[in-house]
């Protein structure tokens, strides 16, 4: 999405540690237009897969995701990393490792906001190693849902997840394909 | 907004505690119509104030803040309770206590993203003690922006968070004002 890839050109922070700095414009401080557009992409490329509902995972996720499901008009859910007094005992749970926090997490969303009727699209902000993305695919088909495929805003190709994902039979679609980057250089795209 | 208290009556739930849990359909699971029309009536109600960014906190109101934000066609920004690798070290901070989670955070956010020529609505998800808020006003103060108002979408009124940040002057808008709630029963709008 060329949108996408001129923002990353434009406003991204290549840092060491494979890091890319996007929270000007996308992911803590959020470019309305560009998620907007981002949504009406995902819904041309899963239109017509009957799409039940949006799912990802706090924090970061969750602007992306809902501007997406507006335009599918369906619910858009996130799965949470901790537990809190309003929640519910009755919850699907995964493990996951934060790339970027560098720490683990246990993942819960309640049984009852996904069910074998539905058919989800996952979507999330990155994809590197996967692991966020590992664990919203185990509570997906520990409710019997479907997966309709994934949309990922900016995956990092040069790290494994997608390959992992993809692997597994699932349709992964990402706006932003980085091939490589270099701190003081900037950000190599795929195609 | 007759919506939201309808959906309340309908769907939410009063447990002990003056827990409201809405999480079905206001925030974890998220009704994108509701999201969509409470954005509207934001608009409505904050236009011609010259809201140049919409600011929340992580991560329940980051929904709402979305849908709000590309109704003013302004960026939306969120305050995180944690700092993480990608976080900036020049940022602003506050301490702030959840009442949900029983918890104490530090909330951040980067300088860069807030300042002297932007004029902010604040919005989130509840209003009880207001301790989220009076984090938020402290960022907003110490970034030398303005604050247009304040949007929340349920406001427990029986709690002082609304009376403590309307005395500062502040410009207060609730959806729902919650007047009272009792389990088994429900709940009583103040209108």
């Amino acid at each position: 999405m060329q949108l996408l890839k001129e923002m990353i050109n434009s406003y991204g922070e290549v840092c060491e540690g494979n890091v890319l700095k996007v929270g000007n414009f996308f992911n803590q401080q959020i470019d309305i237009t560009l998620m907007s557009e981002m949504g009406k992409e995902f819904k041309k490329r899963f239109d017509n897969c009957g799409v039940t509902k949006v799912l990802t995972i706090e924090a970061s996720g969750i602007a992306f995701a809902c501007m997406t499901a507006q335009y599918f008009n369906v619910p858009m859910v996130f799965a949470k990393k901790s537990a809190s007094l309003n929640s519910d005992d009755d919850a699907y749970t995964a493990d996951i490792t934060s790339f970027t926090r560098g720490r683990k997490y246990t993942i819960t969303l309640p049984k009852a906001y996904l069910g074998p009727e539905d058919t989800v699209l996952i979507v999330d902000d990155f994809l590197a190693t996967g692991s966020a993305l590992f664990g919203l695919i185990d509570i997906v088909n520990a409710s019997g849902a479907k997966i309709a495929g994934i949309g990922i805003g900016i995956e990092k190709a040069f790290q494994d997840g997608g390959k992992k994902v993809r692997a597994m039979g699932i349709r992964v679609e990402s706006l932003a394909k980085i091939k490589s980057m270099t701190p003081g250089v900037g950000v190599e795209f795929c195609d």
